[in-house]
């Protein structure tokens, strides 16, 4: 069964971008911790500021070829929205889910403990101590599942910046990505690279988990890159997708793929779009594995680059693929001519969408006071 | 037998610090090549523009930890000299060694063919397709063979820049880089991580070889950056050095330094000294292996970081241990612990010394006008 609906791409403006409170973040974030999940919770337990708020958190691309499980990026104008709201009709220190909108609506559980955001919001509780007041929370869904765009990540990145901002934002971006990751090690392995970019915004690199380590890669402001995502209506097999990874790599193949890493990472923070696409569709280890179980996927990528885009791939595990661009117009063309070789060579509907780098991250768009 | 004498180091002091005319390098030095070796020479021979020249070019430590074979840097004040003057007495387009000097001379041939600056000499000229003229060559080594600090490619860089510079400098970087690959390829292998950063100075991203692709991953000006150099009186078995790589590298691992790589890389163009250190110090691919063969590495890197280093590695296939730092006053006292280390743990007498990045690459130092 096809997952996406036909449209399944819903860009929405916010503006203005401005950060929330929570992005006050040091360029590198360090924080040693002695596990996974037991981060300290606060001792004294914050009174909440705002009586409600509503957060948005983008869509996210993991991997983006070499950087597989460790670099993912955000991008602007796709996402999911959390409205969180103080309730004294819940049970104080617990938290409930009143609505989830959105295409996907109603394939997820309104159960906090099976929910994304559920799971997510209530590490966050937990991090901030929260036994006084009882939250409700109402999902609205931008993002297919499963469609390679960090969907998971979205919902658990905007319910822990909700429940963070409620209270006065003491938690810092690191708490809210263990918060964060809480959910993911649940839904889709315990993965930084779409949470992290999703809270921080931008390119993320994850250097370590013990301790979480993340550096954020600045692109520069001056500079313009556009994705062309295009989402066929596929069901990228999950369980395929990781046993397809090789198990051991040979060093010709290990010595390209990490020095296509670190060009990547040198092409972000020198604003070089070119080297970017370049070595994005470079990947000699994840991609060739993983391509031929999305029908038409080499197509695309062959029908991006002759488009003119600087370079294709899998966005995530897929199935949806990632091309990069200079120009939103060339973004257009580009992203015509994968949808019609996903549907010539792959027989897949699929929908192009063109979006900047969301360089923000998760983030307040409207709150009441208290 | 060691090769080292017991104080193998000969710090040089070259100022100005000027860039030869050959080092208006783009930041990006890119060339399509069709094979490894046949890249077009000159269809017009130029004419000499100098009567005679000197040249120098840098240490150089290739891997850096997790950059293994494809990233390098060029480290200040050690090196070696080249003297190339137009000779009436040598048959037109040929190449005559007039003497070579410097501990190390000895073990060195005078066959222009069998001696790494030679060999580079002759390619440089075979691309400015020199016929008219007959070069003498007199090679200054300042660097110990076999060290890990790129001696070969030094004498080669220096060889290659001082024939483009006798020209007029018509090469530009990259042809230099494959006129010492040639020397390169013929003494350790087909590599330009050491080559490519004696002649462009700074450091270096290896992005391919077919085409031959360079990045100079600028590291800040304002920021200081020391090497502590231990060069311990072992010869590092090559062959044994080679053989101890690992043929398949396992997934976790892949991941790992393929990440640290990346971290290496921002860490550099972000001035991040610590963030440096920390990646070089990462590997678990190489390092590994190749440690247990140089005896009292793993004590001597436990002694530097104990000491106040950010970092510390093999540098290149050894036996050579690199250290970095970010004063050079901590940088002598890190320096003192190695080489205690190594003759503590490794009963190797050792020499240490404190550099800075070079960010220039071979350069003329001298030259007389015709």
């Amino acid at each position: 069964m096809a997952i996406c609906a036909q449209s399944p791409f819903k860009p929405v403006n916010l503006s203005p971008h401005s950060p929330s409170p929570t992005h006050k973040s040091p360029f590198i974030c360090k924080l040693s911790l002695s596990s996974h999940s037991t981060h300290s919770p606060l001792t004294t337990e914050p009174t909440p500021l705002l009586t409600s708020v509503t957060t948005f958190a983008p869509a996210t691309v993991a991997n983006l070829g070499p950087g597989f499980d460790f670099l993912g990026c955000a991008v602007d104008g796709l996402g999911d929205f959390v409205s969180l709201s103080v309730d004294p009709s819940v049970h104080p220190g617990q938290l409930s889910i009143s609505s989830i909108s959105g295409d996907a609506s109603s394939k997820l559980s309104k159960d906090p403990l099976l929910n994304c955001a559920g799971i997510s919001a209530l590490a966050a509780m937990k991090l901030l101590n929260i036994r006084s007041v009882g939250l409700s929370l109402s999902l609205q869904k931008g993002l297919p599942l499963g469609s390679g765009l960090g969907s998971s990540a979205a919902s658990a990145a905007a319910a822990a910046v909700a429940v963070n901002s409620l209270f006065g934002s003491p938690l810092s971006p690191l708490d809210l990505v263990h918060a964060g990751l809480e959910s993911e090690s649940k839904v889709s392995g315990y993965h930084a690279d779409n949470i992290a970019p999703a809270i921080m915004g931008g390119f993320i690199l994850i250097r370590s988990y013990e301790p979480l380590d993340l550096m954020k890669l600045e692109f520069p402001e001056t500079n313009d890159l556009y994705f062309v995502l295009v989402s066929p209506e596929f069901e990228a097999p999950t369980k395929k997708m990781r046993a397809a990874l090789p198990k051991e790599i040979g060093m010709p193949h290990h010595i390209w793929n990490s020095s296509q890493a670190a060009a990547l990472v040198a092409a972000v923070l020198m604003g070089d779009v070119e080297g970017i696409g370049k070595a994005m569709s470079s990947d000699k280890v994840v991609e060739p594995r993983r391509a031929p179980l999305i029908p038409g996927m080499m197509a695309v990528k062959k029908a991006a680059i002759e488009g003119g885009a600087f370079g294709c791939t899998i966005s995530g595990a897929g199935p949806t693929a990632v091309a990069v661009t200079d120009r939103e117009e060339k973004g257009r063309e580009i992203g015509e001519r994968m949808v019609e070789a996903f549907w010539k060579e792959g027989g897949l509907k699929a929908a192009a969408v063109i979006q900047k780098l969301d360089r923000v991250g998760a983030r307040v768009v409207s709150s009441v006071p208290r």
